[in-house]
């Protein structure tokens, strides 16, 4: 019932999100307060993220949680 | 940066939909094969949910997890 493919596509939609702002994955990281490392993770879709983090992301990115998932497919 | 209010408004948007397919906390949870105490906390807004067990609730519900967080006001 659960799709292993969740964190990778989104992943990819918030680095897409990323890179429209023209920021460095530090710089993002910075600019939220999350650890480089941790935010590299995620955006491999290697982390599965809880709302609450998921939600510092898309505000960091000025998008909304629910657009942010429907770009990812979801 | 982050809001605390988000699970409690998600728990919201999931009890409107499972109370729209007119069943009992603990038939969906059964349906869905979560523990019914874990479902329940859901739904009142005590936990931090991560992604993918919040998509077994929405493909449970039959909505898309960006409709579900949409409904929820995020």
């Amino acid at each position: 019932m659960e799709d292993a493919t969740l964190p990778k596509k989104l992943g990819m939609a918030i680095r897409a999100r990323r890179q429209g702002l023209k920021l460095s994955q530090e710089d993002f990281a910075d600019h939220i307060g999350m650890h480089r490392a941790y935010y590299s993770a995620i955006e491999r879709g290697e982390r599965n993220l809880t709302l609450v983090t998921l939600e510092r992301v898309s505000t960091g990115l000025g998008v909304s949680l629910s657009m942010l998932l429907a770009e990812a497919g979801f």
